[in-house]
């Protein structure tokens, strides 16, 4: 439907708001009006951020991570281990390990997994610039932290096997197992077969 | 939980989009990297687009829709009936109105619909302003195009009464029926029992 505005400036707002993900039209205007209701420096400072965020924000030349600078802060840190690096599908993923406070090493941030369904082949992924980081030497071990499903085994597959050639590297992957938190009666066969599999001594859950 | 951030420009982003109503940290962070995403002058548009509309719309100081003039485009058009005015809840209800093609007068945005559980009274709405427009003469009608809740009953009832000194001004509501396109069946007996006490000669369905 064809909606008549009372501002071409409403107008505007609605649709470069309703090309974001999930954001309707009727959603944008919604967030419209609530900007027109609250203070115009409300409003001036979300513009602004916006603008700034993609002005200044750009990759990570070495793991491809979201950085203001060319070499982002992990890459160009001194007190991280350069000679692990942590394989992640993307950005939200170096912030959830990052969140952990568990990893002191790099990252390679793939930019996605292999999906034959949705066109994404290897090409389409900085497989190859990790590929290049292993060659130029220096590193020890890749960490494989992908989903735990079809794309993200496929992927790790294909880096495994890329890797190969490698023999001094040692390509590891996130434990699979019971969730923290969870019930066995809850926890998936396949999970719990799995963690049956590659059960660890007890000694070392209070180690450290 | 804290997050960390690869960038303090994409944190400032995410702290102004989780600002907007229904928009949470995650979905502000996923909003954020989507525009990470796209080209910089898409990001450049939407955060222009934000920052112009509000600058750029105030209220109209007649009706108190949305204007980017003193006064709005209907207040000020000549072909527009300045003797019928229009009272609805908020600015959204007017580009409603506007969509059916149906109205040709003016406008009176209230800003709300009195609600005691809310602590919204009638002095909180715009309808000193009302009063003062019809005191101010040249108006025959008043239509009452609030919602078919108890807040807009309450709101009708009390402008009813602040109208009731002008003998010469008809004050009307929206029709209340079973709605274009419901089956009976499905229409709630309250809608139906009124509709049959409003029933209306069937000639004029085809009438115009």
């Amino acid at each position: 439907m064809e909606q008549k505005f009372a501002s071409s400036l409403l107008e505007n707002a609605v649709v470069e708001l309703s090309r974001l993900p999930g954001i309707g039209r009727k959603t944008a205007l919604r967030l419209a009006l609530h900007l027109l209701r609250r203070e115009p420096r409300e409003a001036a400072a979300l513009g602004r951020a916006i603008i700034e965020m993609r002005e200044g924000i750009r990759y990570c030349r070495v793991c491809h991570n979201i950085s203001q600078e060319d070499v982002c802060p992990i890459c160009a840190s001194s007190s991280r281990d350069a000679r692990t690096v942590c394989v992640v599908e993307n950005v939200k993923d170096v912030m959830s390990i990052e969140n952990t406070g568990e990893y002191h090493g790099r990252y390679h941030v793939l930019g996605g997994l292999i999906s034959p369904i949705d066109g994404i082949g290897p090409d389409a992924l900085e497989i190859a610039t990790l590929v290049e980081r292993v060659e130029a030497g220096d590193i020890d071990e890749v960490i494989l932290a992908l989903s735990a499903t079809m794309e993200g085994d496929t992927t790790n597959f294909y880096i495994y096997r890329r890797l190969a050639r490698f023999p001094q590297l040692r390509v590891t992957q996130l434990a699979r197992g019971v969730s923290v938190g969870n019930e066995i009666e809850y926890t998936d066969e396949i999970t719990l077969g799995r963690s049956l599999l590659n059960r660890t001594p007890f000694a070392d859950s209070f180690a450290n």
